[in-house]
Formats: structure tokens, sequence, C-alpha cells
């Protein structure tokens, strides 16, 4: 029995993570979500990039918004309006239960693993899906200009990625244990491939690569490590990706995304808008697939699956460097 | 200027109190609530005596239930059972805001004083009501036979005060110090009267006079202490009362709870129903008003205050034993 490892942020994630959810039986995917998003909210522990994931595996994410659950309701966040308090952060009634569910679990002892699990098990997804750590990784956000910084959360929904970064810390990082499921399956031979999902590469991307030691193992494991580009024609599809390109200086490509990822890569999937970069990138001695990777519908998620797995059963892994 | 402090447990307590803000300007009067019932649920911080006293003066409180807000919704509750989370607790969608607004201010610095402040100013509450303490106590319920012990809401309201009781002990009480603003009232002179309001007197009013130096603080000050009973006819009105006083081998009686109080007390009210109590409680030394205590009407209320306020102008305070 093998197993795929899918590195994943929250929207453009959770849907390749849906995709492959649908065409790989429940002990043939593990989902592997960023937790630097983590923050706490009116003491809550709110995981927005686990919750995608979860929300979207079960079936229950709000097609619209890209976060939160559909047909969610609103009477907290009306309460917590009339009289005042900060609304910033939208919690909608069901997801507040989730959090809740999670704040009891873990004054209660559980970790953020068997939290994670437990979540899974009460919303039917089979597929196992973890946080990247069960230890506190918090990013924060570096600005442009004076030097200050950003909680992520601040940045990204009060203050709508407005404000010009020019780098990213992971707070907490260098003390973290990776999830010790993840590092087993990654030391193992069970890992047939590490998919890393059209997440953005710095703040959803990233934090999981810098769990101390991660990257190696990665590198070091069997399986080829494919990634999907989240930029398609000089865009990010969803959230701040270009934009934090452009402030880090950074051409807005698809090549750029690969090369971020560096040598980390045994193959990259971009979209055809970009099959301009496939040269280049091929010249670095990674493969390539140019292939429709914009997820529109559900369909068009189990068909990049399809499409990522088969790729990856043909991409060698390179020899380390 | 004077004033008058009620000191109040929930909802029989709650309806004396909005008697008396019906009748007296903000300020002339200061509610101060017992703090022994506060909980934490889900992380979050629960003042139920001081939330139904705010929600009670608000004109909000769910006139049926005796607790939580009129009018409340259920979203939340209803999605936390959808995922089998822990539902003994019943926390609407408005009340829910109230602690989560809590849980942010007291998060960011706030005592406990400064955040029931802040609700009464956003609930349009002009009257101060505080709780007893800036300080954790916590009611513990020691229960008879095994010598178990239960925290006091799960006594209360998950085991419906099922167990029988042998006594309580208050958690913290040593180290707490009582509210500062209420300390400061009672030391001066302002104070024209003390009433205590019709609430259980084991777990609503003895965490208050427990506090360090505050009964003799109550004892010692120039204003006449009254005490109402919410023993009436044998029967406690709401709430576990009664049982309690029969668990712990007293007299189900007004006369009981006016001989708990003791040697505090100035003056005491009881219902015409217990009349018959009248003649024993005076023997001791405090003068009885009987009237009609029972507000099952708001009208009720603000007549019941009227007649304390008026007895506890007629009542001298005793000099000290």
């Amino acid at each position: 029995m093998s197993t795929v490892v899918a590195l994943s942020g929250g929207v453009g994630g959770a849907k390749l993570a849906a995709g492959l959810a649908a065409v790989l039986a429940p002990d043939e995917l593990t989902v592997v979500c960023n937790t630097g998003d983590d923050f706490e909210h009116f003491g809550l522990p709110i995981c927005p990039d686990f919750d995608t994931v979860l929300y979207t595996l079960a079936g229950r994410a709000n097609p619209l918004q890209g976060w939160g659950l559909a047909g969610e309701t609103w009477n907290v966040m009306q309460a917590l309006d009339a009289i005042g308090a900060e609304n910033w952060f939208q919690l909608g009634d069901s997801d507040l239960a989730t959090h809740l569910f999670r704040r009891g679990r873990l004054q209660a002892g559980d970790s953020l693993t068997d939290v994670a699990m437990a979540l899974c098990e009460r919303f039917g997804v089979r597929h196992a899906v973890w946080p990247m750590s069960d230890d506190p990784v918090r990013t924060v956000v570096q600005l442009a200009g004076d030097g200050g910084e950003l909680a992520f959360q601040h940045y990204f929904v009060r203050d709508r990625c407005a404000p010009a970064i020019r780098g990213f810390r992971f707070e907490g990082i260098a003390t973290a244990r990776p999830q010790p499921r993840l590092t087993a399956l990654l030391a193992g031979r069970a890992t047939e491939a590490v998919v890393i999902c059209p997440s953005n590469p710095f703040v959803s991307v990233d934090p999981i690569l810098s769990l101390p030691g991660l990257r190696n193992l990665v590198a070091q494991s069997a399986a080829p490590v494919i990634a999907v580009s989240p930029i398609v024609g000089g865009r990010a599809l969803k959230g701040p990706a270009a934009k934090m390109m452009q402030e880090l200086g950074m051409p807005v490509t698809a090549r750029a995304v690969a090369t971020h990822y560096g040598d980390l890569l045994d193959g990259f999937v971009l979209d055809h808008a970009d099959a301009g970069d496939a040269a280049a990138i091929e010249a670095t001695g990674v493969r390539v697939l140019v292939t429709d990777t914009v997820m529109t519908e559900p369909e068009k998620r189990v068909a990049l699956a399809r499409e990522v797995l088969a790729f990856s059963k043909q991409t060698a892994k390179r020899p380390p460097t």
C-alpha cells in the first residue's frame, strides 16, 4: 500500500486535495496542511487552511467565497456587531462550532492532530488531513518600508493584503516538530509522490517546508516531488501570491514558482497559459506537465488530480545534488 | 448622593435588581454579582449571574427560561450537536457574542470589571453592575456520601442539581480581592442600604460575603443590611435553594435563611406566606417586613423594590455586637 502526500494551504490546495481524494482511497492520500495561518480569535483556535481542506473534502465548503461553510448563518457575528465587538474576521455560526470543538479538545489535552482526526471523523472525511505540526507556528508578515510587521490574519483578512511586503518569518518554526506521522511517512518507502498543491508558495507551502528537517526529508524521500503552479497567466487564481511576487521583486510567472522551490522539485505542473515557461524549467532538470490547471468546477479537480498522479508515476526522483 | 448596594445571584436577584433600577437613578444603585458560578466553557469565560443581571436590566432577558436572551437563536448549538461536541451547557448565538467579547477584552488585558462596564454600556444598562471580584472564585459543590466534588456548573446545569450535597467551598476565595469599588463604597458614607437579593444564600450570596474582609465591611458599614428571602412557603421560587437546605439538615423556611445570615442582618423581608416566621426573627433583633415577594410580573419587581427601599429607610443599623 502506497500513499500520496499532498502539502496544502487553503482554497487552491483544498481543491486539488479534493480531486486527489476523489480518485485515491482513504489510505492512499495524506493531506498535510499549513498551520502558519492559524491564530487565536476571541480565545478560539482557528486553523483556516485545515478548516478549508476539511470543509472542502467534506463537500461542505462555501462554493462562492472560497472559505467557510456552505449555507452558513451569521447570528453570532450580528450579535458581535450589535455590541461593537471586533468584527474584521468573519465567524459563521457553524464554523464557530468547529473552533469551539477544537478549543474544548485542546484544553482537554488533545493535540492539534488528535483534534484534526476527530473533526475529519465527525465531518465524514475519510482521508487523512493533518496539521503540519502540533506545535504553534505563526506566519508574521514583514512589511516594506518602515520595517513593521503584521500577524498573518491581520495582514490577510483585516488589511486585505493591502500593505506591501518584504518578507515573512515563521514564529516558532525553529522549535516546531514536524507532524510525526508525516516524517514517518516520508522516511518510509510507502510514499509514492509528494504533491505540492497550487497554494501560495510563501505563506502556505514555505511554512511546511521550513519545519526543521522537513525539506531534507522530502528531498531525500524515495518519492518524486511534484508542484502545481498557483500562478496562471501571470496571476494568482486566488489570494495574494502574485502581489507578493511583485513586491519581492520576482517575475510573476510559473517559472519563478518553480525556481522558488528549486532543487526540491522533480516535476512541475503548469497551465497551458504558461506553456512558454516549460522549456526553461525543463532545462533545470525538472520534468514539466502542461495542462489545464484551473479548477473552476469539481470535475476539473478530479481531472487535474488524475493528470498529476499519472505525471508523478512517470517522473523519476532526481538523485540528490 | 447616596447609593444602594445590591448583592445578587442570577434570576431572583436580577428581578429585584431590575426593580431597584426602575426606581433608582443610575448613580443611586450598584449591583454586585456573584462570580462563583463563573466558568470557562470551550475556553470562553462565562459569567452566568452577571450576564443574567445584565440581560435583565437591559430588558432583554428571556422571560420564560430565566436565563439567556429573549429571541435567542441556537445555530451554533445545532452545529455543535452535529459534530458531537459537548452540549450540556446551552450557548445561544447572541449569548455567545457576549462570551466572545468578554474573552477578547480579558485577553487584551481588561479586568472582569472593565468588561462588565463595557458590556453595560453596549447593552444600554446605565446602572453599575459589577462582578464581586476581578479575581477568579469558583464554587465547588461537595457531595454527600462518597465525598466527591463537582464544579458548580456541572452540578447545576449538567447534573440538574440531582446529587445530594453536604457543603460548598469557594476555590480561590482566600486570595480573591473584593471589587475595589465595592469596598470603597462600603467603607465610605455614601451607601444608604445593602440589599441582599432573593438569591441562593449558599451559592449566590455566600461567595460574595466570603470574600476576605467583605462580611466585616458590610457589617461595619453605616448602611442597614436588608435581605429578601428566596424561600417562600417552604419552597425556593427558582433553583435548588430549598433542596440544598434539606440536604444540609436545615428547615426549609424563611426563618432559616435569616438565621443563616445571622447578625449581619438589620432587616429581613419575607412573603405573606411566611408571616408565621416573623415573630421569631424579630426576637433576634432583626426588623421584619412581611409583604408580597413573588415577582411574577415586572410591576411586582418595582413594587417590591419600593417596599424594600422604604423599609431600609425605617431600619436602623444595629450596633456591632
